[in-house]
């Protein structure tokens, strides 16, 4: 049998792993071939690829990032070139492909399946927000970092007593801002699930202090937003799934709580840093083994599928329910955070 | 109402954490008050208490090991001082316990049930051999410790074309030495539930040199034990719940495994450093929605249970069922290793 | 023998290690009582103490940011303080005042000396820019965050095809830039000793893409500005000290970067995170030998000195050349990048 | 002009940073060529080398280990080889060789420039035991390990108020001993300068506990040994260099300390942890200095030298100096610990 294989959306820790165990699975459990596509969907497009054998993933598991590379293509011109990429994969004699990608990429292959491709998919986001599985690689990864930032950022803002507002990814979900601000040990946590008041968070602030607190640290997920005429935040645009942006809130509300609160604040944006570097084991762990059953389902004929995390078991399931929606933070794991701030 | 907290058996990453959690939780959702018993069992027994509220768990959250304290105590100890127990807890006016530990935390924390304590038990084990949930706090950044050094023995195994053996805990389950084994890239991994061949094992070793590889790195649990009659290991005499024990297992599958390949071999006994230290973010939250989550069953009177992790939900379960067996890697986790081992 | 100690300026990791090596020092070694100000200079002015004894600096070793506090006095304030300030020492029984702190730290202790008071200071900035000493704690901290940053970038860069910009602390002087461009193997290290010229700076990572290279990673020091009428740079007023400021040039620069390559830009601050928690081994030695012996020169009369890394020692250096000038990034440390950027 | 290259002895975090600089110092710097001879002195006698270009060493920066391969190799041959080794130089048209390693390495450099071979040495040692240079890279890497897996110590101890010794590597000197000491906040620094009395241990250790200490942390370097006739310690045999070994000298004293004190005493051996994985930023900037500055030495004509790190510049030292005997802690530097420890 040939695999395809292609890394679709920004890149993510664990990508590399989850290639090198594609190949390992396919070559030496099965005795198959697999062929990468380079760029993401872009050299599925344009057929750029390059072979992968044990060789060539030699080394991959601990990198970042991903050795195929990957670009961001327009849906517009995934919907129009469906019948190239068909064209590609025959040329190559691609018996199953396998694309590893978020929403949009998901997206793209369930299409891709429609059309009669066999496909298994494997979902790949830092923010967590694919649904149907418990989690994706890359997320402790993203996580544990911002974690260990937050870390970092308690001792001096204790020292000077100040406000340190932390901005991390997370446009549409809050996991990141959630799962580090109960790490860290946030005494604020603001999410796009829930827009904030800003004059709430000045009150939490504010009280604080007032009751000896030595510092606040908040977490501010990328995607957070005031509730509509409390703070006036920077227009982004709109982003390439339609959803209205914002940039900089952080930064913004740390200037709105100087001015109300009189403290000192101070912003960090952590930014590319959650989804560079080495995994962590928990994700190298999960993509290795979201590779390996990928190309096992891929070898059974179970196409049409995503793989997924389902309790300590990886399972299968249907592309169109993964894809159906966005997987966001509920307001019972946002009332956990409760007994921790303010 | 008054809570009672203590923990039990061998210390981990993320005690600390759960202690911080159940207080906050008590004291700021419920009003409630904590108590906190030293030593674990023996602090319950001789009466030894410590109050525990907001300003006592401050920056426990990234601590590692029990403030609280702990030591291990001999089962029939336990069994001959149940009223003893009561009686305590009845004088300090404590509605619910919450014991937080293993195995032998569990089953006191089933008995003390039995007789009519309300209980909530915390399930704690870097070893991840507690059953009826997916995962328990410690594991993670058990793996993640042992992960890290494996990473660093890979670059000086290769560079000398060395066989390098680690030797992790897990005296009955090899979860420990299954997810670093496949996080770090191991080539042969050594659990206690499948007895090695040792004549297999240096067949392994020699091929891949002859190969032309440039190392072999070796995952062993200090559990792990050869098949009957192909190498001697140490006896260890027998643990406290009467299984037997091997020791220095890594040390001597070393040994022999110089005198079969003619290759040199290092190795490393890991030890407590994977038990201690500041816990890794997964653990963190765990820890932190463990506690949280027996603080609110034992406010709606949900006693004799356990709280455990099933996918991405903190569930209850008897704990009579939690105490049944241990739980240990199956077959087919095991063979996940295939493709990447050997 | 009666120390007083204070930090002063902004906070740094090791401060802890410095404040519990005097305590330890002259408690066990001598038989001397120390006594701490809250908030640097202020907290003498304000006469607002903190008794500090072995019990005290429990922990601290480890701990990042000042358990005493620090805040930024204006320079005119403490001249017109020092009367005030004997009286408070005078007041406590002060013997001899160990002020912790920077360029400011240092020059007041430097005419609180000249006055008559016994002084002994201990360099602190984590931009290493204090003359007359190889190395201050701190810096190497700060080094090793932004290396583990910018290793984790290139992963994500590689992917991408992009080029990614890190802003470094480092207003005056381009030591952290200069040592973690080197370290994490940057393209391009930008420092405030040298003004760049935009165009050559677009010139370099045009030519790198033009060559092949995946990915640019360049490190900016805060403090870096471009050769006048180059480009553009926000205005950010006058320091402290009266120098003027810059803000955001690594923002500005990849904007400017994108406009004149083509190419995707991505810039990261790391802001606090750099100055903020656990000091690498390599500062808590420093940080504790620096106590050690700026206790021994205390109860040895040697005043009116700062301690001072000279290779492998810690010297006595007159405070009066200690605040003399910056300790700047010369044209031959800069030229030992020449190797590897571009 | 053409640079031979070699590592020799253990290998050491920095080994391929040295490479990768040499090769692009004297490449982009020079237009030089560089050859590097496989697996230490042994691929200079048996004539195996692998061309290095600037695409060879890409990426070699944050890598551990040597992807040269090291090997010891007995003084008497290389003794016996020099005319073999001078006949392989020639025939490459090596000029100037630059061979990267320890003690050993280090005195066949010097053997090897009596006999006319222009020869620029670069010092390598984790132990930091090499004369005239304040410093090797590698060591800041593993003192930066151990400190980091002696902070996990701490809390485990705690917990269960145990001793717990750490044996460290130093078998002649006790550097990593005395930092990692200083650096983690041990109790008690077994270093192989001064041979410890275990009865006095033993005191120690009971006085803490009798005095309330929560646990005791030991670090021990492995050449440490007791007093004659205090401890038996079990017979290593004699190194390469005729040095007395012992093994095991940390479980020994352990079993020793909980025979005399009563209380649980827990040991973990790093072993070659220290040695391998990425190197810390500091070790980085060092060998990338030391490769930059040796490379320099070598187009100069400044031979028969070896680089060192004094104060912050790197300089030149005659190799005959800096073999003529080891580098070890001193008893002021051990008196250094004085205030931290019991």
């Amino acid at each position: 049998m040939r695999i395809g294989v292609l890394t679709g959306g920004g890149d993510c820790p664990g990508l590399n792993a989850v290639i090198r165990s594609v190949v390992r699975t396919a070559t030496t459990q099965y005795g198959s071939s697999v062929i990468g596509f380079r760029d993401g969907w872009r050299g599925l497009l344009e057929n750029r690829t390059t072979p992968l054998d044990v060789a060539a993933v030699d080394g991959l598991l601990t990198r970042g990032g991903t050795t195929l590379g990957s670009a961001r293509v327009a849906p517009e011109k995934l919907h129009a070139g469906l019948d190239d990429m068909k064209t590609v994969l025959a040329r190559h004699g691609v018996d199953v492909l396998i694309p590893i990608g978020g929403e949009g990429t998901l997206t793209a292959a369930h299409l891709l399946s429609e059309v009669g491709v066999p496909v298994v998919g494997i979902p790949k986001t830092i923010d967590n927000d694919i649904d149907c599985t418990d989690l994706t690689f890359g997320f402790d990864t993203a996580v544990s970092v911002a974690t260990e930032m937050i870390d970092r950022l308690h001792t001096t803002a204790e020292s000077h007593q100040r406000v340190l507002l932390v901005e991390v990814m997370g446009r549409h979900a809050g996991w990141i801002a959630l799962h580090a601000g109960l790490a860290a040990g946030a005494h604020l946590t603001l999410v796009p699930e829930e827009p904030f008041d800003v004059a709430e968070v000045a009150k939490i602030v504010g009280d604080r202090f007032a009751r000896g607190d030595s510092h606040v640290i908040g977490v501010v997920a990328e995607g957070a937003s005031p509730l509509p005429g409390t703070m006036l935040v920077r227009d982004g645009g709109v982003d390439e799934y339609g959803h209205k942006r914002f940039t900089g809130v952080a930064q913004q509300l740390g200037e709105e709580l100087e001015r109300r609160t009189g403290k000192e604040v101070r912003t960090t944006v952590l930014g590319h840093v959650q989804r560079g570097g080495t995994p962590t084991s928990f994700d190298r762990v999960l993509a290795t083994r979201f590779g390996l059953h990928a190309t096992v389902a891929a070898h059974d004929g179970k196409v049409g599928q995503m793989v997924a995390l389902r309790g300590t078991e990886i399972e299968l399931v249907p592309l169109a329910d993964a894809v159906a929606r966005l997987k966001t933070v509920t307001p019972t794991r946002l009332a956990e955070t409760l007994a921790f701030t303010g």
